[in-house]
């Protein structure tokens, strides 16, 4: 696993290499547990880092109760080493798992200040976040504290000891299932087929998760395979990131005829308390959406 | 009183013996105020005792605010044993009044695990309680509370101190007239003619309440009868849930034409963080939907 | 400037008298800094001022943060000084600055009864303040304080050092641009066309924020003229007021044709969670939409 | 007991014209409860009336949970109002009841921003509350909140909404009879003979607390007098109020030998974090010390 | 080791039956963790239930904390567990586990409820906790939530979901070895000689605690023994229960000479927020101390 | 000024080769305030560097109210600056300021994570900071931060984002003048004499506290030199650090009979809560005190 690690850091500096720009574009990807933000957007995360551009994963919590046999601070060490090697074969440059319990994450100002700096520091131009609808209480906290981090970025008496960004940056919300109060829009959507087993590979990373914890909690445990091979198979046919009809329609608005049979997509909305960029502004900071310019 | 309370417990108990199932349905039912259960799900309650189902109320906070010239603890424990008192009358197995303040419910980390540890501790199938829109702060942080639960109460490493369920629940919100971000919509509807009197009798026992502090917050103290069937009418009168557009619709689904000529009933939306059930799962939870099977 | 102050509270005071009521309206809005409830509701202010009706602004942080090269209390005092200039130039009766800090504004239970306790003090029979959807995490926390200080005020228990109110005040969201969950809805429309001059001269004593914050947050620092008239004219240019479609729809509504031209106004949206006021009701707490009567 | 009282203020008054000052000094006692400012500095009060000076009481609990049947909102208002007139008889000038549930405060950073607020308002030169040892954690707290004030009263970037003091007054704890982790020391202690029975009086105005609570938790309840001065006499031999060692030892020190006849004393201790007075100004801070000069 | 806590569970109710007397008393020892009261005050214990009298443990933290390489819900489990057994060979007749985060204890008013609660449903006649001085946060902060928890059990308005205590229970402090701000000084002192192999007994139940964490902190768990009767060898020579100077002292004044030879004994500090008790009450809830009266 | 920095680093870099030995040792000192460490132990600091030591300051706020006329973010950036210069001409590696307001911090345990969290990350041997009993309430909550952080840095399970300590530090106070409940008792003393001046040149880069907010505190202001040798002289006569009686003897202690004439001095206070070093640790942790090994 060592080695395709390798060929894949070694493919990604490469193209990070030839693919150099004048503008490095600076992603964070906010998630509530470790391997939130790969499923949410990992794909994006290889397309951004095959174009040079830096990410930057955020857990916001150390995923210490996402176990059936084992917890706390021994549980969050396996799950930070794995989340390392996710973000290698993500091609993302750092990822940060902050030490909040699972589980247990609170919107409070001290975790708000937490996120801003993180922010700050990556000089984020995008930021990606769940929203504030979905099953889990940590992924609706994250949100709120995205939420709640948006605009404070800018303003240099918060949290003086990180410099403020000089702009607000795009915030985004991943794409989710969830309907109420209002669902999911596909502001843009990511052609991810390229690089979907790549992103595979990459969530394949959070061995606890992937292979323990969720399939013990779905009562199919004994369904997993033991190798490698096996496990990203069944990996890949659980988590298909088949495009929704929002992210379908907003495929095809970003990428014409081709957008129809895209198979792996992600899809992103537009936060409005961030900064509200026109499609310009979008392409540009969606590069992949304009392979030719590139 | 005592000698109707006790006929009805015998009723509820004979019913409970002759309709008993190879299956006992477990039932939670959450409020914010010693009272709020009985209103949004008294009518089901009642259907469930007869079929032998255990449910279950719980109010989040013990009621020590609502009087005009009581309080605190004095309150409290008056309205406790009002609760006590309605539960009999209702066919509730258990009613927990958990020792929270009145008008002062947070949503914390504390009080949503004593909420994770009342619904695991009653193995529930289902859970009940209000949406996140309402006039009362203490109701939307209820509801919010149930949220935070929901999966939660199947993820072993928290509140370890009680066993986690194997399966998340379905949870429900109990209708209400509020409008933003969206209006109340029944997934499932619940004609509580048969048992209407039955659960006007049991909400009376909240005499602190219907006859004392409600009609003084709309001035008209002067109105209440002093006689129990005075009482039971007047209270009838005010509370007819008589169902709403979206509860008569749903009345109409589940029990055709029936549903268009049915006086009072309990409507409930399925909330998106529990179990999502099909209407199979639908007609086991709720067996007073197809009756002819009992 | 200190003249011109000093006239136009001249003014407001003649027009108080001379159209004193029977009954005076007591008018509170909520906003999250020292200068939100002088944008969102400063012309109605001055109209209910004209008519002799009392206006409390209560700013809920003291602001200390609003600024790049100042801070902390030093800062605040320079935003209170201001808050009391806006307040007399916009006929204000009261101006309450909370000393909470600017950008840490959370939705606790002790800023709840502090908001409680200005509403009863006020004897309030209207509230206006943001709704929980706004890019400024201040004023979302404002706006679900103002949500749960509604129906509180009238129960006696909760903050029994105030008289509670008799009656719930009608509670009012002020406009504002956001879509999700749900947009603005405008159910109240203000014309102000005739003291949006006045207005604009209220908002210009926040000169720490319209001439100093803002315009170095957008980067226009040069732009800013020194002299007053310049500073005004710019501040109109750049605040116009302009109804939105749900505003414009129920300036139709109230002022029949004249609605269609009216080329500055103000919206509000009734909040759920109040008193829910019939056409008649509104007509009494607005009484400048029915100027004949007056 | 009105005539009673207003005689009490007649006389106060005079006494404060007659000995009139250049300087008055400004007082500020603070207690856990209502009631407990009247047992610790009653007759430090009274002293500090009679020669013209200002006394604020401050309570920093409503004392909603201090009765055996009555709570909340409701025992509050009762609280609040006999907290008024044992001010009157007392003569005290103002006396703050904050709105923090009795049995619940706690040494938050909103609660000692209160605390500061109070101390400032009254421009205090002398500050007197509780030590941190005692039975009750309100007791604790409330001197725990008293610390955490001192000095920060002098720093003007902390709430900034009240000017800050000058200067640092000087904080003393009043005498109790705890022994670790180290007893009580008199610093001062003050001869109240002459004023015994007019403390008492102001203490009786706490009906609720020495003839209903206190004698209910003693299991005395059926000792008490119905008419007042029955009630007066039996407070009066309760509560004695005669010097312990460390406070004889101070009343011979500042009294020389009538020190050490004196039946009814107060005594304090100085709290290191306050001001540190020299004898000098220990004389000019408590005037009563050197009647000769008044 | 079944069999061996079988018969010992066997004896102590044996003992109990024979010297059943009039009068029970209830007893609640308090700990940070599970296994703190067993050191503390396991000999009592078992003296106690040798008496027939009622002792119940409780633990305000889960110990999820206590391991090298365990943790979480998955530890707590285990240490729930050891406690259960621990406190059979004990003849605890109850043992609580509070679930709180171990290493994160905080003195919360939510907690002083739940140590309030404790004690009144165990009708505690004395309380037993550490100091306010230890080296561990998690000890301090049960010494402070005992401390704010006395008094408080008798106030009926105060967790009023509860009846309240008659009576202030006589708390506790269990001896230790710090010298700051004050020593530990026994006001009692009890001889385990008889019991202490069997208090050695108890403890070992917590293996997880002696045999794994508490020598890995050392670096001592090579020297384990795997057997239990080594382990038994073990644990007695490194927990001794060798009197220090002031228990010797109070050995001495409550056994006479026999108290210049115990080798194992228990000192307690009587703590001034609760009841004080004199010699004759000492006896009386210290039986032990006068066995010919039994 | 930056010359003269220089030069120090320049020397303390030397001696820090010259006097190269085996083992490192790793310091940590808390203070409250930026300028707190400093005072506290900036000799000391200068001593361990010139052995080649390391240490690191770590202020817990960013000291964003010590200003008359200057707050919050925008002050705190002016004092972090200052902290850097005097960290550097203390010979100080790592100063860092924690993100906390001034006059706010509370014993959270999100502040003591961060506190373990530095702690660990310098491999701490030894850990200095304020005793409990203190003048200023932060400076109070910074020595229960210390003690709330011993022991713990060394459980795997917390905060197990940072490796946890192999061994438990020496915990330090540093001393202070507060009688009550008890007084510093210095068990080490060092004799700073040799660098007193440098002392007092690193103190001197908290320009905005020495020479602005403290005179102005003091009422001073206007006896201020402008120029830096005047400054540095004020403050060497301001600041003596003249051993009081208890750090003098102990000097006695250590240096015998040259301890007697050391005329500045800063002493320390073993806290029983971390490891408890006999003579010869003491003498390996503080090598300056047998300066023939060097």
């Amino acid at each position: 696993m060592m080695k395709k690690t390798l060929m894949t850091v070694c493919l990604i500096l490469m193209a990070a290499f030839l693919y150099a720009q004048e503008e490095t574009l600076n992603i964070v990807v906010l998630g509530a547990h470790p391997d939130d933000c790969e499923g949410d957007a990992g794909g994006l995360a290889l397309l951004y880092a095959k174009l040079g551009h830096h990410v930057k994963f955020v857990s916001l919590t150390n995923g210490d109760a996402g176990h059936y046999s084992k917890g706390g601070g021994a549980l969050a060490k396996i799950r930070m080493a794995e989340a390392q090697e996710a973000g290698k074969r993500l091609g993302v440059k750092e990822y940060v798992v902050m030490d909040n319990h699972d589980g247990e994450l609170m919107p409070t100002l001290e975790n708000r200040l937490k996120v801003i700096r993180e922010i700050r520091k990556w000089n984020a131009d995008v930021v990606i976040g769940p929203r504030p609808n979905d099953y889990h209480p940590d992924h609706r906290y994250t949100a709120i504290l995205m939420q709640d981090a948006a605009f404070m970025v800018v303003v240099p008496n918060i949290a003086p000891d990180v410099a403020a960004l000089k702009k607000n940056p795009v915030f985004l919300y991943a794409a989710d299932r969830f309907q109420k109060p209002n669902p999911f829009e596909a502001d843009v959507a990511i052609d991810i087929d390229e690089v979907f087993e790549q992103k595979i590979y990459g969530m394949a990373a959070h061995a606890s998760q992937y292979f323990d914890w969720l399939p013990w909690l779905a009562g199919t445990l004994d369904q997993i395979p033991e190798d490698e091979p096996g496990r990203l198979a069944y990996l890949a046919r659980r988590r298909t990131f088949s495009p929704g009809p929002s992210t379908r329609e907003s495929l095809i608005r970003w990428y014409g005829e081709k957008g129809k049979t895209v198979k792996h997509a992600e899809g992103f909305e537009i936060c409005e308390y961030g900064k509200q960029p026109g499609e310009k502004e979008i392409l540009r900071l969606f590069p992949m959406l304009s392979p030719e310019e590139n």
